[in-house]
């Protein structure tokens, strides 16, 4: 099975589950639950919960016991995406093709969907894989992914976009926020997953480090593709970054530096992932999906 | 040592326990971090850490074990005030006498320090108390509070709160919407306690509808406060909510009604916390405090 083949399965699995794990949109309150099923179920890549499960397969678990768990690393994503788009933030109308949840259903139940999205997301992670003698992995995922997503992680992340947006190119800055505003997450979840098959702590910090660089990879695709991809490639307004003034790589570096550092990471993110999985694992095709994504 | 004298001492404890849980304002992010200060060091009372502690005890646990587990009631009791607080939601400018965070902070980062507040949170719970062996309470303690907190909690009581706004008085709904809003992390407080201090699964019971009708107490006396309280005492514009339109107790019973309510439950609940932790107990003296309190 091609690595796309195998993305798709993954997304299906994780698209089911996530639908097993939210509440129906007819329990009370209704409409909350409405918007947050219209958050969640937007055509995510579900980028996050499938890197948490080829790390476990990479480090020797099952995947299958962690796929609840790995569902609320997207429950955290959708929530900073919500809390993103917001009209005192980055004041977008349109994600994925479609109205951003503030548009759709006014702003007050935008930030109360993402409130709840993140407290819905810890009530996973407590949860999920079951029994008594899983609950140390459990709590350490519950404190890795928390610290992840704060205020020295993601939320910092966002708060230094913020105050950058506007402000002359500066590599150190830019560096810093994408580390926080969108690698912590996507360490967290190559770090969740290791955490939860249960290795070793010297394995478990060359997962993270993994992690750390994919998400630098992953950071620099997209802002590639903010300058190079089409709206419909997309499903939001291209050149909406660079329009805003946002520190990106092809801002900070020009697009080909940008492009010859995406590469040159892709490179030595794949043989990373030869190391730790051996040849012909899934995390290296994902570290080429990645790379080479036009959305 | 009467009941005021051991509130403020548990204050003091609470207030110490936060200061070194929150990140220093000069650390990255310091804007961020120095507004989430503003926001949790503004004269709270403290009363669901405190609650949690005085079941610690009740239940013939240690209440210094769980102090900083306690303390994460107060960052989730504070993110929810930043974030009601806010325009799209209750637009309130004051708060105990000072600006809210937007109005000092901006809306964006307003946003952002609840959203870093909740993180923290379950960081902190998923921190304390430390040990392997406690794991399962920490990661229960976890679960617990994201169920409280999440939409069929907290921030559902908040969206039919909205929804209420100004719709003609119904006590089902009242008694809804106060259950969730202020209700569920009240009885989490109490459940919280019960549960890291390790009780059997009949004693948490107990505790926790303890804590569902002290929740209940709670908002009645608060409702009562909006009508009868004075700006200086409240520290905020008293009849705000009436003028609001909101679901109160005062509102759909009447003040006499409301106020003999107050005192039956009070009445109720004194019996069930000497019987909980016998004659003398802290417990009672609180639920009288809270019953008569002026803010």
């Amino acid at each position: 099975m091609g690595v796309l083949a195998v993305l798709a399965a993954e997304r299906k699995l994780v698209d089911a589950a996530l639908d097993r794990l939210l509440p129906p949109s007819d329990a009370w309150p209704c409409r909350l639950h409405e918007a947050m099923r219209y958050a969640v179920f937007g055509g995510g890549k579900r980028v996050r919960p499938i890197l948490a499960r080829l790390t476990c397969r990479a480090a020797g678990g099952d995947p299958e016991t962690i796929l609840e768990a790995a569902c609320a690393l997207e429950l955290i994503h959708t929530y900073s995406l919500v809390h993103d788009d917001l009209p005192a933030l980055d004041n977008d109308t349109l994600r994925r093709g479609r109205s951003t949840v503030h548009v759709a259903y006014g702003e007050a139940l935008a930030i109360l969907v993402g409130d709840a999205l993140l407290s819905e997301a810890f009530r996973v992670l407590g949860t999920y894989p079951g029994g008594d003698e899983l609950a140390p992995r459990r709590v350490e995922a519950c404190r890795l992914v928390a610290v992840a997503v704060g205020s020295s992680g993601m939320v910092g992340g966002q708060v230094e976009d913020l105050e950058a947006t506007g402000q002359p190119p500066d590599s150190a800055r830019l560096e810093r926020i994408h580390r926080a505003k969108t690698g912590a997450l996507l360490a967290a979840s190559v770090e969740l997953g290791a955490v939860l098959t249960g290795v070793d702590t010297p394995t478990r910090e060359r997962f993270t480090r993994f992690g750390q660089s994919l998400g630098l990879l992953f950071q620099i695709a997209d802002d590639i593709l903010d300058v190079t991809g089409t709206a419909s490639s997309l499903g939001k307004s291209p050149g909406k970054d660079a329009a805003a003034g946002k520190l990106t790589y092809p801002a900070v570096y020009g697009l080909p530096a940008a492009r010859r550092k995406l590469s040159r990471l892709a490179a030595e993110l794949r043989a990373e992932a030869v190391a730790l999985e051996g040849r012909g694992g899934t995390l290296a095709a994902f570290v080429e999906y990645i790379a080479s994504r036009d959305r």
